[in-house]
């Protein structure tokens, strides 16, 4: 992958509008593999005080997606068909991280999954976890 | 239920911020059940110009938290443990609509499932749907 | 669809050799929807007296995927992708049966949902719950 | 673990009708994990000839529920709420293992995630993964 591969990535993941909104950020990407960050503000949380699932499960679908989108060729993209999400503990902190994996590549579907981690007090806890299959399409059914 | 006991559940649902910040307004709710919209705007979007899938799961996650809240007595407080979301189709249209139903109520856990429609021009289309788990835990735990 | 058809699906059923050993019934197929039974056998249980939880996954896994197939051209075939199965509650009785239903049809992606009853005395309960996405592959990878 | 809670948990392992009838082995129990193996026999196919995803569900989800129960104090039991399995490659071949392991233990929910191998001329290749909630139960729910 050549930076202008990542920077291409990064434009990507900056383009989807939500993303913007939210506010999360493309922290790395390599073969198979992606890195996000978000900086926790008041209105990502529930009235609980914790950080609600929806942010955690936009962000660890969206980085999920950026992932699969690294095992495909030109013209083909990863959309979401399903995702499961679980939520082991509740996110209180200042900032939350994703790292997505692909675990297996294909012509057809990618399987990934994401980690969400919450840092309290700078110490990292995984509070979420989301198993997705992703669908290969072509660029004439995408757009 | 009471138009107070809706008053106070429209508040809780207004109290969280992601849900007021993302713009999701609560339109009915009765013993197992629970309705919402949202009015599409352009930052709800992937780049692909369909709604973002994270968008779809905060609706789907919240309306069914709010549903299994209505199972619940007093003191007692649904959070979800995970959910599956499938995205059956591109959700492009005006406005979501989300209904969730209690597939299953309980003392220790809830199971409710959550249905989003998007319209387009005016036909709500079924475009995705969640299955999720609620665990029940008291006032002491959540807060 | 045909009787032949019928009893060409029907057979396809039987000829799996886990499905057959099992014990599990195609009941009735029509296009979009597959309904099977068992009779419930002391083998078929957990260590605690209700059906386990693998007897159900496997009935409603298969099911889901006839039902799947009957939406497909010939010489396509339904293989699961993945699903989520949700255990409403304990199955103690005489007789499962399960009606599989396709949620969304497609040339790629095949979404379907299982639900499994168990019959205590005669009325029959919702045990369990399936939400399973199929891939749409040829029979060249297929076999 | 002492090797009378080990061979309790075996005795709890073969007391399950169906794992005895399907044929499944405990292999190895930690705090935290499990460990079961399959030999693969005709009656375990689907009528492609891969192992029947039946099969390995069972396996994932039963070797969960022991890893689960690691984590337990006594009179306290792991039941399945619902688990998500992801059918990664079609499996072949002439032995299945599978390692469960605990995510996040708790009070009321234990997460924990399953693979399950499959060898194929003496190379293990993954070919499944399970994600499921487990809640705790006193034994006078279970019984």
């Amino acid at each position: 992958m050549t930076t202008t591969d990542l920077a291409a990535y990064r434009a990507i993941f900056r383009r989807a509008p939500f993303i913007a909104d939210v506010g999360f950020e493309l922290e790395g990407l390599s073969p198979g593999e992606c890195r996000t960050t978000l900086v926790v503000q008041p209105r990502h949380l529930q009235h609980t005080g914790q950080v609600h699932a929806g942010v955690m499960a936009t962000m660890a679908d969206h980085t999920a997606g950026a992932a699969a989108q690294t095992t495909l060729a030109q013209g083909q993209f990863a959309i979401t068909a399903e995702f499961k999400m679980s939520l082991l503990r509740a996110a209180r902190g200042e900032r939350l991280s994703c790292v997505a994996r692909v675990v297996k590549p294909g012509r057809q579907l990618v399987f990934v999954e994401s980690e969400v981690f919450c840092d309290e007090r700078n110490e990292p806890q995984l509070v979420a976890k989301l198993s997705a299959t992703m669908a290969v399409v072509s660029a004439a059914v995408s757009s």
